[in-house]
Parts: structure tokens; C-alpha cells; sequence
């Protein structure tokens, strides 16, 4: 199954390319496993959602160490039928409603349990988006009632979810929202913003 | 039928908190016909596509004016059956497949052709999201027709269409692509990304 993100980073910064530049070195570890594309706009990531998650989150909380407000904007995307496939999208991760909702919701909830600090307090939102199945308000309202236990809800609000927490529980839960919910072979999409240092947050 | 965007602005620049407090003026106009709602993260729009689009281009173009590198990220969103209806909202605008597709492309065409510039050149890319429906790549393709004959079409890219032009004519497409392609009682959502006065702009 085809899977990858469009991301971009926005340090509000007059050195947005210094800090962009000297955030790059965190998707070293994951360059290998990953199809890297930059333009004026994003850089595509293509690859499994087990290596693009922790991909983003390296990057996000390499460009927010230097204290300055920092934005990474994301539009994830599994199983979109009109993408080719790719060999280095295979993935064990996707579990998809061959499982039953209320265990998928419980194996979220130990998943992000089970990740470590980063030490990055960050406030996220995103909507989660599944295409193409009758039922898709079931998968999403599946979906809140693990966010709502994730331990990072911090509200609902229209159109989105927002999270507040260390940036590793974040992103954490964001991958466990991608991969457990929605059909295992369908089209899911995440539309996420993350930020770091904003003078405005409470 | 519910629908809105959830806005944020960012311009890559140390005073990016008077950047965005300076632009804001540009949406006086429309503040009569839109719930306006900010935090940390996103500011919330509710009201029609026609009063939407044309308030996120002049909110866009006025931050965009001073020439740093700016970029508008918006989740907009129309007919979600988890939230309930606003008469603010009502609009006159989408079309659905109650009319065939063939003439909602054109009818998209003659749309942005008529729109008058701004003078702000700029670039985006963007996902149409059309949930529920069986048939929501059929919408996506029409709509992807479109695009290309739209005059501000670049290139197709993973999971997005990259569009460049005036900023005038990027708003119209976006608009266009909202209200006339999906189920005109549907649930359909936009990741817009628009950006200006980027150093790596080619």
C-alpha cells in the first residue's frame, strides 16, 4: 500500500532557511528507509507509517530546540487508489477493522503508553479522513474516543482534534490514529499541524 | 449545511505576531457574515464558501504584501455530519452532481477565468477529500479535469495538486473545487496550502 506525507516546516523566524537547514540532520537515521522529494512547497516523504512518523517527530523537535515558534503542517496519506504502489511502503502496521474497534482502541492507548519523552511540549491538531466506506463516521468516532483516552486531548473542536503534550506522546498518537482506524486497505488521510513555542499558547 | 475552515497564517519572519495583526484588518469585510474564533493554533472561519474563500485570499494577500515568505494552511470543510448546522452558512454556491459533471468543470473554468486579479503571484498545492461516497475518485478526477484547464494548474504531486499563479485566481480554483465537485450534500474537505515570497520558489 502506497503510504507518505507532503510535509512542511515553518520556523517564524527572519532564519527560517538556517533553521530549517540545521533541523535536516534528523532524517538522517531515516533516509534509507525513506523517498525524500523537496519542492518550494513541502517535501514528500514516501514510506511506511512506523518510519514516517518518527521521521516527522525527529524533525519537528530539532527545528523547535532553539526555542523559536516553529509549525510542521502535514498531509499524511495510506491507500489512496490513484498513488502506484511501492515496496518501500510495506508495513506491519496498518491493522485495520479486521480487528474489532474497542481492541484497536485499547492497543492505541498501551501503544502510546509505551513511548518515550522527547522533552518538546508541543499543541497539535489534525482530522483524521476516510474515504470511500459507508460507515466512515464509525471509524472516526472510534478514533476520538482513543484520542479522548490518549492522555494528550487537550479539545474537539470544528473540523479537527487538538492535542497538547510532550511532542513524542503526540506523534505517537497521531501514527496509532493513521494506522488503527479507518479500513485496513482503504484510503486514510491526516491533515496535521503541530507547533512548538508559540507566544500565544496557554 | 455546516462549513468553515480552520486557518492558520505563518510568516517566516521574527515579527511574524505584527505580520499577522497587521493583515488582519483585511477581514473587517466579512466579519458580519462569519463566526471567527482564534487560539494558539488555528483561527476557525464558519460561514459560506462565498464569503470564505474570498476572506482567506484577502487575509493571505495582506501578509503576503510586505514580501516576506509567508505561508495560509487551512482545513476547510463542508457537510460533516458530526457537526450541526449554522444558518450563517447557507449558501447558494455548491453545486453537487445534481448537475452533470462535464458542466460543473466548465462552469468551474468560466468562474476563476472571470476572477480579477490581485497582483500577489503565488504558489499552493491542495487535497480534495470526498468522504463517504462510493464513488469519490469519479469526483476527484472530474475535479482534477478541471484543474488542468483552470490556468493555474502546475503539476500533480503525491497525495496534491501544485497550483501557481495570482493569488486571485488560486482562491477562485480553490472555491471552485469546494462547491462544485463531491455530493452537494456530501462531506468534503480541502488541505490548502498557499505560499508567497519564497526564496526557493522557481
Amino acid at each position: 500500500m502506497f503510504s507518505g506525507a507532503q510535509i512542511s516546516l515553518y520556523p517564524m523566524a527572519d532564519d527560517f532557511v538556517g533553521v530549517i537547514l540545521g533541523a535536516l540532520g534528523a532524517l538522517d537515521p531515516y533516509r534509507d528507509r525513506l523517498r525524500i522529494e523537496t519542492d518550494d512547497i513541502s517535501t514528500l516523504l514516501v514510506g511506511p507509517p512506523e518510519v514516517l512518523f518518527p521521521a516527522m517527530r525527529d524533525l519537528f523537535v530539532a527545528a523547535a530546540r532553539n526555542g523559536r515558534h516553529c509549525v510542521l503542517s502535514a498531509a499524511v496519506s495510506r491507500g489512496c487508489p490513484g498513488e502506484p504502489d511501492d515496496p518501500i511502503c510495506r508495513s506491519d502496521e496498518i491493522a485495520g477493522p479486521a480487528i474489532p474497534l474497542d481492541e484497536r482502541k485499547v492497543a492505541a492507548i498501551r501503544a502510546v503508553q509505551a513511548t518515550p519523552s522527547t522533552g518538546q511540549p508541543a499543541t497539535a491538531q489534525f482530522s483524521l479522513y476516510v474515504m470511500g466506506a459507508g460507515d466512515h463516521m464509525d471509524e472516526i468516532y472510534g478514533c476520538i474516543d482513543f484520542l479522548k483516552q490518549s492522555g494528550v486531548f487537550e479539545r474537539s473542536k470544528h473540523f479537527c482534534t487538538k492535542l497538547r503534550g510532550d511532542a513524542g506522546a503526540i506523534f505517537a498518537t497521531l501514527a496509532e490514529a493513521f494506522c488503527r482506524f479507518g479500513p485496513g486497505a482503504g484510503h486514510v488521510t491526516l491533515d496535521i499541524t503541530i507547533s512548538a513555542n508559540s507566544p500565544t499558547a496557554v
